[in-house]
């Protein structure tokens, strides 16, 4: 649907849902959306989405990681940009949203300004991240970070479940992995990073609000537990004499979340995996490994809550005579919001008419690479039931509409920092 | 070791132990010892135990299962018999105890007689049963079902993992499927079986004892239980807002094992396999799956108990909103031992000296299949640490010696049941 500049106020949100199908259209198979980085998938998506930033009146070009950047200048030529943008690679059997969301309607809200014809004392760059998911090679961020100049070439030794490395996949791609760092750009040249997402979580639903404002990316850390007590059939040994890892482990387990639940700082905490051996049906498990993935806003309190949980399972472990191991598997920061841009954020979303709702991320997004270069911000905008990473993902053109209009009106709002200062 | 008869206690210890270790050289491999049904282990070790049995003055044959059947006659030929026996295949990764020892021990216990030159007004039968572990075929007593005549012929049919059917693997031993029926005895030449075995739990330990007497074999019902709750990203679903199915089968799994031990009266429950899906570090899970398997000499009590665990995970995945589906998988009642029989068991511990102590079986016997013919009596020797179906699997000389001596005295004491009531 081509509208006349400003005809209608819905048309951003159908636009950007035609381009949501568009986009979803690309998939490695029609049953299961999945766009994996460095496929035909990739090199078609990118094509389309060049194509509509140079419709809006974009000047467009694929980087050396294969991420599709726009260019819309300012009044005049050479300024500091304002960058939009999110990833449009998916998981596999993907939701249509996750990511892409971002990307079409930074493009969407180009379009209106350049069918208005109008042009901002700040540049406009909007970039199509390729790759933040990591599915292929269980690397995340590899698009941003390029963009962030934190690429690590060591990564391009990595291969996917075929056995092509980073590096192979780069060069039949048609890229140069020796040309990466032409991907990165400077501090100077970034007046700050915006993102909007979808939540891919259940609170704005909860709070009956379209859109929200994030405060920080959750920092994590991933833990495993290893619980061994002692094997043994289930028919000959009497409940006092068994030392069942796997009945201590379920101890643990409500533990985690008693403590999780607890916290009224926005601590949560999971358990996602569990596994007990021998784990047949008629032998006490002796072992059983489980996972734990604890987030919070701040780091101190995520690594307080760390140690308060692990203090709770020595307890259970030690009183059941089971022995237990922990290991760290992955530990990440927070990474907050400029307060600033935050601000500009809460300002447009409260112009538009909704209440000003903040929350955290929980999931990671391109803004952690990001940072290393430019303060963020981040938009969230509401999804069905909060689910996302499955087909059932969902967002209604409403809130679609809604959130180009808080970008649209941050845009058009946008003091850089120093302006924003004096 | 060929002592001359009587000369000194310890020689039927001492000869049990060298045969155990004889038994256990034949294994599918040399590193972890595997006796499976209709190999040519199986052939090598019937092989070896009829030879004893032949040398301990008995007529011995391989039936039409594939079970070794030693007959010693008593003071007149073809008088019934007192049969005793236990099973010679092994799990995977066996002990060598398990099975062997109650084959090996009523062997001792007739050469000795023989040595002795001593007749009873019974005769002895000492069987060695082709199969109860049902490792092979996935169905177990195959050897005494035969025996007692309730093997169902529907599982000729069943297929080995590679391919072969049961009948085929008869065949290919040797054996006429369609003769299996002539396996099976009458009761009226059975007085009594009677099965001497390791506890394979670890409560004789506890007790000190060398030797117990069995009351019953328990009965046992095994579920799974399927809880739906909602799959969510670990960082974005705030504690409250979670229906985490995972977190729900914890606080199952701790109240199965809290009603267990509350019990007074020697109820078992375990929770040996459980799954979470989709199971990833970073994804609240959305559906677990658990089996429980509760074990009770009484079946009312046993049925009571699966009723009162119901109630209460019930309880739990209704208060977290989790879908549970619970099926019943397996249901065996329980097999009492004959109490005329386990008396004279009691007697024969007591007047070697050692308290009686009784006890019930939690793991599954032959005695399950024989009890359609005969009344079943059970003695359990003492096995470190509880261990089975473990390559640690061990019983000391001392108490393998002792447990000789009591089936040597209730064979030499033996009444019986009309004429013990008479």
């Amino acid at each position: 649907m081509e509208t006349a500049a400003g005809t209608k106020q819905s048309s951003l949100g159908e636009e950007i849902v035609a381009r949501i199908d568009a986009l979803a259209a690309i998939s490695e198979t029609p049953e299961h959306l999945a766009r994996i980085f460095l496929t035909d998938e990739h090199r078609r998506a990118a094509d389309l989405i060049l194509s509509w930033m140079r419709e809006a009146g974009m000047s467009a070009h694929l980087d050396a990681i294969g991420n599709v950047c726009g260019r819309y200048e300012g009044d005049q030529p050479g300024l500091p940009c304002l960058m939009l943008g999110s990833h449009y690679d998916t998981v596999r059997d993907a939701g249509k949203w996750d990511g892409p969301l971002g990307v079409i309607t930074a493009i969407a809200c180009v379009t209106d300004l350049n069918r208005r014809g109008k042009r901002l004392p700040f540049a406009i760059e909007v970039v199509g991240f390729a790759d933040e998911e990591g599915v292929r090679f269980a690397s995340t961020l590899l698009g941003s970070r390029a963009v962030a100049g934190t690429f690590d070439t060591g990564v391009l030794d990595t291969r996917d479940r075929a056995g092509t490395s980073l590096r192979d996949a780069l060069t039949q791609f048609g890229l140069d992995p020796d040309h990466i760092s032409n991907a990165a750009r400077a501090r100077r040249d970034l007046l700050g990073y915006v993102e909007l997402h979808i939540e891919q979580g259940p609170v704005l639903e909860e709070k009956k609000l379209p859109v929200g404002v994030v405060t920080a990316i959750a920092g994590a850390t991933r833990l495993v537990a290893n619980l061994t007590g002692v094997a043994g059939h289930a028919g000959t040994v009497p409940m006092p004499l068994r030392r069942d890892a796997l009945a201590g482990a379920a101890e643990c387990i409500v533990a985690i979340e008693q403590f999780c639940k607890a916290d009224q700082a926005g601590l949560v905490g999971t358990v996602g995996h569990i596994s007990a051996m021998p784990g047949a049906t008629n032998v006490i498990p002796g072992k059983v490994s489980f996972t734990m993935d604890i987030r919070s806003q701040s780091d101190a309190h995520r690594k307080h809550a760390v140690t308060e949980i692990l203090q709770r399972i020595e307890v259970i472990a030690k009183r059941r005579e089971l022995t237990l191991h922990v290991d760290v598997t992955h530990e990440n920061r927070s990474v907050p919001c400029a307060a600033w841009l935050t601000a500009q954020i809460a300002g447009a979303v409260a112009t538009e008419g909704f209440a000003v709702f903040e929350l955290p991320s929980g999931a990671g997004h391109d803004g952690m690479a990001m940072v290393d270069i430019a303060d963020i911000g981040m938009i969230f905008v509401r999804c069905r039931d909060g689910i996302s990473h499955n087909p059932a993902e969902h967002v209604e053109l409403v809130d679609a509409e809604t959130g180009a209009r808080v970008l649209l009106r941050l845009i058009e709002n946008f003091k850089p920092h120093d302006a924003a200062n004096s």
